[in-house]
């Protein structure tokens, strides 16, 4: 488990740096991932040799995002094959090292099947480690066309649901080329319409713990110059209240059949506000992301994360006094209720749009439709 | 404007220290506040010899809360005139140091307004000093005595909304002997239900950006020893999904005649989470606080406050690098949206208890009746 940082590149990125990459140096092959807990104060890049250490990344937040996630456990699996690992003993720990995006768990057995035909029919472990590598570029690749085509029926549905165009979309946590192989979800529906020249403004939640909106959304905002203005995620009533949000669109961890959408805390108080407020509620997301094991809201775990993300304010640059690392916020020994993710009811959400197309109004039998247009290679 | 820091208190202070004082050391009177802003890492206190010095306390949030702010702003109209400063110069800079919270112009004007009626009898100066400060003692005993009433009518209306005990109460900013000559609003009433034995939880949202929740709210309940739970503002909705929350308790800044409620950025969203999960929805706040004057929501001001405070991470231990004095935590040159307060329609208000009683449904009738009922004294 030797992953180590490589050295913060100070040159300018171009927008839509890749948040993960596989390299093959002469000592091995590793997987190198931009690590966001870092972003936006620096760009530093963590070189995972492992998949113990791609495990801690992905627990760590240093790499995260439904769909990203998936690509991270299909290499992480094609990592562990390649360097000899126990490749079952990976996949387990991959699959297990977040519970409640499903993408991880997708990608990994996509690689851990590609791994496991190729041994059954080859017998030869270095054939079968090539298979898993291919498997994983081949869902990396496809995530980026994906993107492209979220982002297209994304706007077109933007702008079927608001005709006049001047888009001002809220959104939650961060879904673009950072939780991506190509531009992202949500994110790259609003990045479409800036680039039709159709986005007013992007109001960007800051997304409290960990402030994925504040550090990972407004410096892809910023790298696209896009309009946008960022917001503590309780300040997003005053501007429905305000009548200044035309639409949120926000990303998912995992749709269960039934069309209920697991993301990133915060999303479901938006979908009350959205419906209170007569404003359409976009759920952008991967087919992969559509969980058809999992029959409802109810289902679906929900990841309860450390209090102390809570309790402390958690920055590489805040001093390190308390007992999760951090800068304490509150009174020592306080107790935090610090779950990850909520679970919007389908009867909250205006359309669900993937890179098949949109379902609207969001039905099961709109779902189960959708997942069957959709390439058998990409639903397993 | 020599305002100084004195020392730590190191000794473990009583459960409702006040957070204001006025003292008369040989060197001249002050107005002695504990540094909200610096709490709960350290108890400091702030001495104010003047009323500028008070006016940065209060543009600072070193003094904070609606009841507290129109103590400060008596005791800050006494100081000046104690000192031989002119009288209504202080007073306007005091009223103007904030504009959403009515009460701070009220205890201004109450204290000005008797130094003006003992100048004009008497032609003494410092008669009408005694005056003044008369004044703010006075209002300093009647919000004590306010607290305990708004505790009491607020429990009573509790124990009638939720028949059965066992209250989980949802609580945003903060609302306890910090923000009041007593044991506060909204927080004097979980209190009075924690000492009835019928508290079963406290909810504390954080209350972002600056963190009342997390750092007074969640102090104040652990000196009380209250069972209390902090969270991410945007964590609410899961609790009310989860049917967690039995009441939401909040203070208020302002309440126009039409019984529209301004309070601390992220009660909207709250409201609108009651209202969609049939939870009531509790505002508790003195009379002072209804404002006649202020026909309707869209009347009232709502304090647009620096975007650093979004952008930035601001604590007293936190290293000072960014541009408002905190560390930054969103990319450079990011604008943010920080209204201070929000605007709670009166639809959404199940009640808002005074120490004159409840109102409910919060009507404008309602509301007048109960301003006709309280005292003149505590109306001017």
């Amino acid at each position: 488990m030797a992953d180590q940082y490589a050295q913060t590149r100070e040159d300018n990125r171009p927008a839509g740096t890749p948040a993960i990459r596989w390299e093959e140096p002469p000592e091995g092959p590793v997987v190198v991932l931009l690590d966001q807990t870092r972003l936006p104060a620096e760009e530093v890049e963590l070189v995972c040799t492992d998949a113990p250490a791609l495990v801690e990344a992905i627990r760590s937040l240093a790499v995260r995002g439904a769909p990203l996630l998936g690509i991270a456990g299909a290499y992480g699996v094609a990592l562990a094959a390649a360097r000899g690992f126990d490749v079952d003993d990976a996949a387990t720990a991959l699959a297990g090292a977040r519970p409640t995006a499903v993408n991880l768990s997708v990608g990994v057995r996509r690689a851990q099947s590609a791994y496991q035909s190729a041994l059954a029919k080859t017998g030869d472990a270095r054939l079968a480690a090539s298979a898993a590598l291919a498997a994983a570029r081949q869902l990396h690749q496809e995530d980026a066309r994906a993107s492209a085509r979220m982002a297209e029926h994304g706007l077109a549905l933007l702008d079927e649901l608001l005709p006049g165009g001047g888009h001002r979309i809220l959104t939650h946590c961060n879904t673009g080329s950072l939780v991506s192989g190509g531009e992202g979800t949500a994110f790259a529906v609003a990045l479409a319409a800036h680039r039709a020249g159709r986005l007013r403004r992007l109001w960007v939640d800051e997304t409290r713990p960990l402030l994925q909106g504040a550090r990972l959304t407004a410096y892809e905002a910023a790298r696209n110059d896009l309009a946008y203005t960022l917001l503590t995620d309780n300040a997003a009533g005053s501007l429905f209240a305000a009548g200044e949000v035309d639409a949120v669109l926000v990303g998912a961890d995992r749709i269960a059949a039934d069309g209920s959408v697991a993301n990133k805390v915060g999303s479901y108080p938006l979908a009350v506000l959205a419906r209170y407020h007569h404003v359409p509620f976009i759920v952008v997301a991967p087919v992969t992301t559509l969980d058809p094991a999992t029959p409802d809201g109810a289902a679906i775990e929900v990841e309860q994360r450390p209090g102390y993300e809570v309790t402390e304010f958690i920055s590489p640059q805040a001093p390190l006094t308390g007992a999760g690392g951090g800068l304490p916020i509150a009174p020592l020994g306080t107790q935090a209720y610090n779950p990850a993710f909520d679970v919007t009811p389908p009867e909250l959400v205006t359309a669900i749009v993937t890179e098949e197309g949109a379902v609207s109004p969001v039905t099961a039998e709109g779902l189960a439709e959708l997942c069957g247009r959709s390439r058998p290679a990409t639903s397993g």
